[in-house]
């Protein structure tokens, strides 16, 4: 494949396949919000409303909105999606509830902190949709609230005994990196900055391990390594997918060192992370080696893929690195070869180790319209850069 | 295979391998207690200290004691393991922690109370090998616990926004089916049986669908059916191991059409959670058959398997059912070929779906010194019934 055919791929996988598959079934018309157990062929098995997922597909529908077309269908879809998540999404303090009934009722208290990251993005994306202060306001004030709560997300329903093993978890840290530029015009720029540094530190050195070359999911609080399965635990996918969040944080202050630093670690994770038997990246693997707790270390998923992809999309756009391009057509083969659904639209989630379909769904508690949909976007707008700049040789670094 | 090979090969299998294997391996001389995260040899992979597995070793090698052999090395051993729990395992309200470090700290809050009961079972059969009376105390007074918690049994932890969805858990109930007969001599006899009332009742009545033949794991508090993730879900292994627990409470109380319609209902969970296409028994299904919640929902787990070897033996020892014996075969054939690790001892724990190893682990987080030896003493016994009832055949029903 030529270099404009992956371009007309990925944006036609997104505007042709994907972004009408959800429009089409996962509108809930009754009651507001959208449904996101979608089966194989778009039909609605569950009708509970996951907050993580109400607000990336409000986010999603948003910044097509912005980004790509200014179409009302986009923007009313993600308004009556911000309507649902205004009026059932949170507590009295504020808190996003973790999951809610198909009318609204909270059935999930507000023990996750990601429920109210995503709802953040989605408000913010869509104030500047719509430029309505309303939805400003609860996207400023939830990213507030998610900085007071960070050193103990989970609040009350924290189960560990404090004092004993504390540990700090990578995944708030990346996060905030991505939804600080997200949220940037609504946030004072020392706090912009303050959040960037410190976002960069932890992504890049604190969870970071030189002698692996690899990145820990959760660390002690003075940064050393836990050998416990929690300390043990690595996620390719998340490193994978932090380091685009870095390489757009290096792009915005220049600093081609970063990204640099980012591409190489993007490699070193996915050369550790890759299956070399079946192909495909692992889930969860133990950095001794040892036995994980996750029995569903082996499998593969599809935002783990595509995250992939735009890190090496992105790494070989800003420094021309053979190897990115050499990955990029390997994990993309295997991509699209597993995870597209050819027939039904959209794509699974959810495959075994050998690359068969494990669930046949298009979503569920934890798959919405946002990893596929945003990736492809990414990678489209990253394929036509590479294309600009190999048509423009003097853009070259 | 004639049936005294079958009970040559259950009885060597715990008293030449199992056990050895655990005494070899898994005594902590040190701190006292049981590692039980142990690789394919035998090597300790993490010291952590699961309250769940140090109370079912205690038991388990109390068990043996009181019911095999009054072996010294066996009571001491669980002596070790119990004192440990004794000085560490509880709260200040005597809740029973999930996990503590090697040296006994804290880990995880006592939000399981499963804890609790492996805990009950543990010190009532200590305390039937000793007689010592502190054990006696500890078993009573933490299975009091258990029946004031079972209403709301994770406390503060439970993470259900109260009202919306309640739902009732089969697992409990069915614990407590087993767990009263462990503990029948220290309880006053109408607690016994109105425990045993209560829970033949929830097991045989409340989550069974007689339209399905199948036992639900979650349903509404008024029996209803909740059409919901855990609503939908069928976890095979749990109701074909209650299944003997059923059978024993029957055997106690001469109940032969209970045992009947607990072997029915065996055979049709069995005939229900059989993997045509790779062999085994799958661990979670939905019985919408739309997509599970659980991503290794088809993979293949010891305990599943020796409980359903347990039950079908049971079943046929009590009725002489055929069905009983051609399933035994073919359950048997499965386990011993897929699950036993002929060249290190004991059993692996897990599975994929074809029924290669996930996880090369001997003991872990949850599987620890508890379902192979109870079953394989289980079956070594329910076998010798057999071989006695078949060479005397007066005593045949």
């Amino acid at each position: 494949m030529q270099l404009d055919d992956y371009q007309q791929l990925y944006k036609n996988n997104l505007l042709d396949d994907v972004i009408p598959f959800w429009l089409k079934h996962s509108g809930d018309n009754e009651f507001g919000g959208f449904f996101t157990c979608l089966d194989r062929e778009g039909s609605v098995y569950d009708t509970d409303k996951f907050v993580w997922l109400q607000g990336r597909q409000v986010w999603c529908f948003s910044m097509l909105y912005n980004r790509v077309e200014k179409k009302q269908e986009w923007l009313d879809f993600a308004i009556q999606g911000a309507e649902f998540l205004k009026k059932h999404g949170r507590d009295a303090e504020g808190n996003w509830y973790f999951s809610l009934t198909r009318e609204g009722l909270p059935l999930t208290q507000p023990f996750n902190i990601f429920s109210d990251c995503f709802a953040a993005m989605a408000f913010g994306q869509l104030y500047k949709a719509t430029g309505n202060s309303e939805y400003g306001d609860i996207a400023v004030s939830t990213f507030h609230a998610i900085l007071r709560r960070q050193e103990n997300p989970k609040g009350p329903y924290n189960k560990a005994y404090p004092g004993t093993r504390p540990l700090k978890s990578f995944a708030l840290p990346m996060i905030l990196c991505n939804l600080v530029l997200e949220m940037e015009s609504l946030l004072p720029p020392e706090l912009v900055e303050q959040t960037i540094a410190s976002g960069i530190h932890a992504v890049m050195d604190e969870f970071y391990r030189p002698d692996l070359g690899l990145i820990l999911e959760n660390i002690a609080p003075d940064g050393s390594f836990s050998d416990s399965f929690e300390g043990r635990l690595i996620n390719p996918g998340h490193g994978l997918e932090a380091m685009w969040f870095i390489m757009d944080l290096a792009e915005r202050s220049n600093d081609q060192q970063l990204i640099q630093k980012a591409v190489d670690r993007t490699l070193a994770i996915l050369e550790y992370g890759w299956d070399n038997q079946y192909g495909g990246i692992f889930y969860f693997l133990d950095v001794k080696g040892t036995p994980p707790q996750q029995l569903e270390w082996d499998q593969k998923l599809w935002w783990v893929h595509i995250e992939t992809i735009i890190s090496l999309l992105k790494g070989y756009l800003h420094t021309g690195d053979e190897r990115c391009w050499t990955w990029f057509e390997k994990v993309h083969a295997y991509t699209w070869a597993h995870f597209v659904d050819t027939e039904y639209g959209e794509w699974f989630g959810y495959l075994d180790r050998r690359g068969d379909v494990l669930l046949p769904l298009k979503g569920g508690k934890w798959k919405g319209c946002f990893h596929i949909p945003r990736g492809l976007y990414q990678c489209w707008k990253t394929l036509d850069a590479i294309a600009h700049k190999k048509a423009n040789p003097l853009l070259q670094d």
